[in-house]
């Protein structure tokens, strides 16, 4: 049964304590990957129903620095089913209200799931019908994306790419 | 400038992993307060745009195990606002997704917290004007909790407690 | 057959790191809560000889801040066993000896668990016999909790606490 | 003064604990991904000489999964310096020894880092002149892999992006 | 003013959790040393009233696993005050209450520190002066074992351990 | 099948991260000692194919304060095999790069493994055959250093530790 990406919504926000800092007290780059990989699991748990594993992480830029005592606060929606993995896409959000600083935005990323069941083996996962018009866009985008994250693995011959051969034109 | 519930409204979800656990690989006590706390102070923070510490912790009780592996998500609003305290409502909800178990509401607790400026001197914040049936219940109810509260912590007589009489008669 | 309170006495000294404490380098309130339920547990596990999960937390209430480097001593005893459930009283004390502040006491605690089998299924646990004017004192007043406990978890209708309700008298 | 890859190397060796994996008992990718966070910033830093922050992560492939109690070892070098940044290149191996599973290589990635001063400016970092053919592929590849990071991040038209033209055609 | 060992005494209770354990699910060897580290330490900042840093360490040895779910008791007290510099013993006892595992002792170990002040200068410690009989022993004892240890960091020459020597005859 | 030490060569670089150190900003000697009971132990792996348990740590001294934010480098080589034990040797560096520190060695230490099955019973280990100078070296010593270890565990007595007793004549 084909679900939306509202009913794998999730939310998670988080202190930024000390250990998460570097030496300037910013937020540390793996770090926030660690808590993306958290968010986005989360959310293709509750798409497919089952146990994921992480299969892909897109290209993600850092370009916000973070403080000590921020409040982060991440996001997460599947954007696209395919027969086995999802995509999943996430916001990261930023602010430090003892500082004064109001909420920004300060990454976004796409990381790529796999159902898998008890023996670690793959499982089919449910459709997404998108509903919002950035869902929507979203969707589209999905097949581009994939077919790149298949040519960087070396998965896909780059000339094998319709999707991304057009982008060049 | 007066403030509604639903602009301090926070969600937390977290994946629960075995650090997190007892021997019977389900979900410690204190390990949940710690995310309660987490929650409810930022929660806290939205509402008085400022720094805040704990003051106090409500009666808390645990009848639902929730098992490694499970997804546990934190919601948390301001109830009411006094001069310069907040009280916070915390719901908490597990699910256990491959193990097939769907979510439920495990806990619910209120916890209390402080104003401050960088010199930790209490500060005053803003009003919070209930707007939904369950937010108004929650605000009329929260004088009564606060006398409790302070009752339990030796700081009012109970034969002074006005709105807690009322409840034996 | 019975044990006394002295039997689960169980002390915990800490030392107060960076990542535990809030943007104003104070112990959060959560963090002493975990470190609670751990040594009243480990309390709880030493008169009942089993297992233990927590039940519940009664009203805790923090007013002195505890600053970063300090030693947070944690003491817990058992106060009253009932069936297969036991009441802990936890004592908190704090010092920063390389800032010249004295041991003081900083909160105290009342938590309840049930203790367990294998299958995490309710058994039996030993009588408690206080032997101290204050152990008595505490294993008196162990009723009355238990009643609130029940009144503000619902599962007590506050007509019928019986031991509440000489207070308001 | 222009600096070798090897000046650069780093390894770190590490043992998977339960807290690192998910409920396969499998090392999470979110976990892998801070380490290689770790083990990059280490090598930019060393290049640099001075503080360094993430600016981005190239796209990440999880092929093989990595079992609790196994040993992870990562290496680190820069493959290419630019006015203030360095890329990275990070190889992931992972063997199980009491399990008797040999060493195999489980990932790659390329992580990009800016050097700062203390008070947060990007500074210049020496030129990287690379010694053997690996290291001069990688070199080779850098620019490549720059414009496609510009693009990907929305700050290079990809009508614009001259090497990755060429691909294409 | 002199002080006794009991003035010194500091007590750690731990729960032996997943993270903890290697992948016999025994307590890790490293994981012991850093708690005896940290209730050591307390110890001599009790004695000496001030900030200590670790000295070092003498030969410990592990010889009985300690199962996951055990519950760890650390015991530590001062030995001897040298001008700024301490020893101080740790007994380790071992319990795993669930599995019916009673309490027995399974390390020992003396630690050393220094005493200094806000800026990392060594500062002079109150003189200990021993009481019972085990402590009188441990004090006698000190001189040798702080022979042994600067014979072994390399710090004096075998042949002028006066108080080793004798042990050989 | 004989094996020579550089087959057990583990390399471990660690960034000081906050929590790791003590009020002064420094990092904690236990701390450091569980990064070397990590690393040492992997070298033990390395050596035997099996899991391997902690026997026991001599002597570790800490003469060189490292401060947070610098680079720990961790080596560990098994030094000599004996039936089913192998000794350890592990160095210690540190860098503090953009506070201007070169690396510098700041301690060594020795640590013992057992190599066990999956039912913890001990089980034989190869040969180690040292093959550098330094090399070598270590293996003579290894005799030595485990009388002492023996004696200092009260399991020989000094009487009998015959490369011992050379020393002091």
């Amino acid at each position: 049964m084909p679900k939306s990406p509202s009913e794998s919504l999730v939310i998670k926000s988080e202190l930024v304590l000390p250990n998460d800092t570097n030496t300037l007290n910013n937020l540390m780059g793996g770090r926030l990957m660690y808590l993306m990989d958290v968010v986005s699991a989360i959310s293709a748990q509750r798409h497919s129903g089952s146990t994921v594993v992480t299969a892909s992480v897109d290209n993600v830029s850092f370009s916000h620095p973070i403080t000590i005592g921020s409040v982060v606060t991440l996001t997460a929606k599947v954007t696209r089913a395919f027969n086995s993995s999802m995509e999943v896409h996430i916001d990261v959000y930023a602010e430090n209200i003892p500082a004064g600083k109001t909420k920004i935005k300060t990454n976004e990323a796409f990381f790529t799931f796999v159902a898998v069941d008890a023996e670690n083996k793959t499982k089919a996962v449910p459709e997404l019908i998108p509903e919002t018009e950035e869902e929507k866009t979203r969707y589209e985008g999905a097949l581009k994306r994939r077919e790149l994250r298949l040519v960087l693995a070396g998965r896909l011959n780059i000339q094998d790419a319709v999707s991304l051969k057009g982008l060049f034109k």
